[in-house]
Order: structure tokens, then C-alpha cells, then sequence
């Protein structure tokens, strides 16, 4: 193998493949990366076994071959070195690697032994703007249980519906839906669930691929294929039964409130500054006369009142939360302004988004 | 006490003096400041009983008083409040901090109980700009030692005498002293060891501050206090004999290479990637042609050699040297261009500024 590539290229496919990679396991194959010729391009691949991830890069094949090589040291001479080009030449299981006035040689494990990445790519799904499926990603990933005591918890759900996907997460204590129309849409009926912090993995990814890229879903019986500009990203699925959530949506509220989401961000934070000796529950009270509150609630070290004007319809209310579970939603939402509905102190709150009619969050409250 | 202050101003005295604030510790005073208002101004200290801190920050002080309040929740709550102005008003032990929409209270510990941070400013000793003690201590301080196994290493060497200032530290690897002139010069002999942590600390602090500030250090038998700009900083002295370093610096040396600093410092971080199994031995080689090699050696990973362009005076020569502590000075160097003297594999090698002459760093051989 002989190949003389850009360092910005490299330096950039690095980047987006090698979070992939394990950083502990038994497998020290697993903590490299697989750089392979094809097609006059460069394939560099990652894979933890949960994901596996193709990405091609662009450069000057002179010699074609593949081997594995630690990703961390890798990434660290490439970004390391000042030239513009850099030189990979393979001799046995040596990569050596020239740019300028520097010379490295970084032993490396047979291609052989790297785990195959499986091919998917006959049963297309839908397609999607990359960057509709990264902001649907956001407004749902991060509501998904962190840990595996529920495995299907722990996954972003997905339902392909003919023109309509819906994403929805829920670690029972709050849920995210948001739904997303495809152009091309003629999917035939499909239930997936993905795990959550693969596709956040994947929406990081995809932001650093242009804007609109296009994405191509392709499904198999147990695992998911992402295709967009150069990259095959490949995630297995949860197996199992994805709570029928749509019952706890609710269908109307009490008390329903326009709000600035900045302010309401900041009343949250400052609260949950004197909260978090107390299990972060934070007060929300919505007064129809036209403002809010947000109230630490006191505890041993002092307390914190916020009031931000807004619009109200309906009548007065008030209902604890998690001030996290709040603070999560408006971090992922980009516009404005949220709708806040409540209805009483022992009803989940539901936040929704003004202008995009397609994502809901709900919140459990909790019982002070 | 109530007192009307800008956030600005509040948030930059917060910042300067809460690094001070005592992290773990028995004494639950120390994790909080004392906030005092003092004549017509408010003064912010801090103390972890190594070093005391006083900084001055104007404000409208309606009604004067004093309390401490823990500084982490109070230096994210300033932080976080949106609005300009803030208002503090004292209540019992209870502080109410108003800003705009938000009202807080958190609940403080009496400033009575809050150690007093002496008064020492009688003999003063000289006095500096501060952009030039920053400098110095920047210049310095990263080549104390890291533990406190020799008190006296763990602290920078001061030597006044006249109109020269002489700072020196060394941890036994290596040593760096800097020379100072002051321009009101008529100090007499004093030798003291000042911790090193607490220096760095003074530094970043002095970065915070105007940079044509001028210092004023002050002595008394175990402590010494720099003031400038409404800041006083006050540190413990290390007791102890500094050892007679200036033995180990070479008069002469066989080789002397004029480096470009930047290409060095590229070259010795990539050949560090490599050396980390080997006690980041790294290998010098100034050719008398021209050239200057950097090499990792070999390792279980890989090696890289690198190759710089030079200027050469005296003969060929070669040694090994602890990549980290090259990397530590270049670091704190601000000159394009060093000086690197070598005398074979067994002598200690020099690096130097070259339009500064007053600046020296010695590094002891690796043997391989």
C-alpha cells in the first residue's frame, strides 16, 4: 500500500470514525483503525461491535492494501504534523508515515484480524435531509434511559409509517417524540429501536458533513445503515417491545403558557444551582394574570425565585419537576419560544415547540 | 450591609480571588469569601491559610457590614444572573441577592469566624511591572518540583539584591532562573523561597489585571504580600536553604544550535507520542552541517525522527533528554528563536532565550 493524502482529509476522516473505536476491551484489534485502499480512494473504518463506520476519504492511491493501526496514537501524529501531504507507505505490518522533515513508523495488526463490517445496503427505508435527521436526534437522544436495566429504554424508538417517521424516547420519567415527514416517502410499515447514544454518536458525525447531505437508510433484520457523503454508518438494533407511550400524552391542560425558552433556561439553571441538595426539584407556578415563577424551593443553603412575564390561557397552576429534565428540552430546542402546559400538581407538564407542530416533550412531575 | 454593584465587576472579583477557596478541608469558613464593605468599596477575600487574598471592587455601598458565603454557589449564581446590576443586603447571617427578575438568598457563616489575612505592608521590598513578574514567574515556575518530598524544591528562589532580582527553581531534573532588573532599585540583600503553586496562581491572577499594573512586594519574617490594582496577595514563605545551583550551570559547551522554537516544539510533542512507553526519552542530534535531528527511539508502538534546519556552532553532538521538560520551557518561551547548547550524552544541556539575555534552563541527561 502506498497512498499520498491530504493531511486536512485524513485529519478530518480521523475525526469523525475514531469515537467509534474502544477504548477498553480485550480485543486490541478493535482499538485501531482500519485504513484500506478502494477504488482509488481511501476507506478508513472504526468499529466497538456495537457500531461499526466506513468513512471515505479522497487521495492519491499509488499502491493498493489495508492494515490496522492504533487510532489514538494515529490521530494524534496526524494532527500533530505541520506539512500539508502526508505519505503512507506499508511495508509488512509497518505503516510508515512521511510528511515533510518527519518520518514515523507505527506498527500495525493484519487487516485479517479487524471485524468485518456487514454490507446492508439492498433494503433502502426512506431518505432524509442530514441535517432533519441531526436536529430530530437532538430533540429525542437525550431523553432515552442512560443506563441498560430496561435495554429497549435505553434505545431511540422508530416508526416508519409511509411518509411519516416518528422518534420517540422515554426513560419513564419524561418522554420525547418528534415526528418527521420524508420527501420520498413510500416506506412500507416498520417498528426499529436504535440505541440512543449510537444515533447521538451519529448525529455528531453528521455534523460534520455538509449541511445537505442527503441520507439513505437501509435496514436489515438486526442492524441499521446510514449512508450519507462518503460515510456508511452501521448500528445494531434493540431487540424487544417499545412501551406503547401515545397513552400518556395528554390530551389537553389546565394551564398553558408562552414562554421565552432563554429566560426560562436561565431561571432553571439558577434554580438548580440551590436545588441539587434537593433531588433538583424545581417549582414552576403559572399565574393567569401573565407571568411565571420558578422557585428553588428552600433548602440548607438558601433559595432562588425567578418571575418572567409571559402569555397564559387557562387558569393558575403549579407542579414540581426535575429542573435536568428541563434544562435538557431547551437546550435541544433552537426556537424562541415553548409552549408549557400543566395541569396541577400530580399531572405530567408537557413543552412543545411554537412553529414545528411535530415535537412534544412530557415530563412527570415529582411529588413534593 | 447592602451594597449595589455591577455584575462585572462582581464576576471578575469573584474570578480572580475564588481559586484560593478551599476545596476539601475541615474548616467549612474556608470554602466560603468574605464579602466587607471598606470605605465606600467592597472587599472580596479568600484563603486556604497558604495564601490570603484581597481584592477591591468598587461599588454603591448604601449600609456597610461583612459575611462569608460559600464561594462556589455564589460564583455560579453571579455568573449565571442575566441582569447588570446586582444588589447583596444582609440579613442575619441570610445574604438576598437581587437582580432584575431574580431573588435569591443564601445563607452565609459570620465574618467573624473567617481567619484574618495579616497586615504586612511596612517593609516593602521593590516594586515591578506586572507584565515583567508574570513573566518571570510563567518563565520559572513549571520547573519546581511537583511534590513537596524537599519542601525548598516545591518553591521558586528569590534573590534581591540592588537593582536584581534573581527567580530560580529546580526539581533536580532541571533548572530555569530569570533575572529581573527593577527600575527603583535599591533593595537590599534578601534571599526567600516562595511556593511555586502559589506563584502560578499570582500569575494567572496578574493575566486578569491590567497589564502596565504595577506590583508592590512587601516582606515580613514568613510571609510576602504582592499589591497592584486593589489586589493583595499574600503567601506563606518556605523556610528552608535553596540549593547552590549555580554550580551545575555549564560555562561552556561543544555544541550550540540556534533553533527556530516552534519546529522544535512540534518535533519533540510528535516524537513524545512515541516515547511514552520509554520514560519520554527523547533523542537530540545537532549536525554541525546544519541539521538537528529529534528522534523518539524505538518502541513496541512505532518511532518517528524529525528534522530540523539549524544553526550551528562547534562540533556534532547527541543526547537524550526527558521530552516533557523540553516541552514545559518552549512552552513558556515567547521568542521565535532559542538557543540550545549540548555537550555530549552525559552533561546537562542549556536552553536559552536569545534577545532575552537574562533567561537560563538547564536539563539534565537521560542515559540510555
Amino acid at each position: 500500500m502506498k497512498i499520498i493524502i491530504l493531511k486536512e482529509n485524513l485529519s478530518k476522516g480521523l475525526n469523525i470514525i475514531s469515537r467509534i473505536v474502544s477504548t477498553r476491551g480485550s480485543l486490541e484489534v478493535l482499538s485501531n483503525i482500519l485504513i484500506k485502499t478502494e477504488k482509488g480512494r481511501v476507506c478508513l473504518s472504526a468499529t466497538n461491535l456495537e457500531v461499526g463506520i466506513n468513512y471515505m476519504v479522497g487521495a492519491k492511491v499509488e499502491e493498493g492494501g489495508a492494515i490496522t493501526i492504533p487510532a489514538r496514537l494515529f490521530s494524534e501524529l496526524v494532527n500533530s504534523l505541520p506539512g500539508e501531504k502526508i505519505t503512507l507507505e506499508l511495508e509488512g505490518d509497518t505503516l510508515h508515515i512521511k510528511s515533510d522533515n518527519y518520518q514515523s513508523n507505527i506498527k500495525g495488526i493484519s487487516a485479517d484480524e479487524f471485524p468485518l463490517i456487514p454490507e446492508i445496503k439492498t433494503n433502502q427505508i426512506f431518505e432524509i435531509k442530514s441535517s432533519e435527521l441531526k436536529e430530530a436526534i437532538n430533540l429525542v437522544g437525550f431523553a432515552a434511559a442512560a443506563d441498560d436495566t430496561r435495554p429497549v429504554l435505553a434505545g431511540v424508538y422508530m416508526k416508519i409509517d409511509g411518509s411519516k417517521i416518528t422518534l420517540a424516547t422515554t426513560d419513564s420519567y419524561r418522554l420525547a417524540e418528534k415526528v418527521i415527514n420524508i420527501s420520498n416517502g413510500k416506506a412500507k410499515k416498520t417498528e426499529i429501536i436504535i440505541p440512543a447514544k449510537t444515533l447521538m454518536e451519529l448525529s455528531r458525525i453528521l455534523g460534520e458533513l455538509a449541511e445537505d447531505s442527503l441520507v439513505k437508510v437501509y435496514l436489515s433484520d438486526s442492524q441499521i445503515l446510514f449512508e450519507a457523503d462518503g460515510l456508511d454508518f452501521i448500528s445494531r438494533l434493540i431487540e424487544g417491545q417499545f412501551p406503547n407511550y401515545t397513552q400518556i400524552i395528554p390530551e389537553s391542560s389546565d394551564t398553558v403558557a408562552r414562554v421565552p425558552k432563554d429566560e426560562l433556561l436561565s431561571a432553571v439553571k439558577i434554580a438548580s444551582l440551590f436545588a441539587r441538595e434537593n433531588a433538583n426539584s424545581i417549582k414552576i407556578s403559572v399565574k393567569a394574570k401573565g407571568f411565571l415563577e420558578v422557585d428553588s424551593g428552600g433548602s440548607q443553603i438558601g433559595d432562588n425565585k425567578a418571575k418572567i412575564k409571559i402569555d397564559v390561557s387557562g387558569k393558575d397552576g403549579e407542579v414540581s419537576f426535575n429542573g435536568k429534565y428541563i434544562i435538557d428540552a431547551l437546550n435541544a430546542i433552537r426556537e424562541n419560544e415553548v409552549s408549557l402546559a400543566i395541569s396541577g400538581k400530580l399531572n405530567p407538564g408537557v413543552i412543545k415547540t411554537i412553529k414545528d407542530k411535530n415535537y412534544i416533550y412530557i415530563i412527570m412531575p415529582l411529588r413534593n
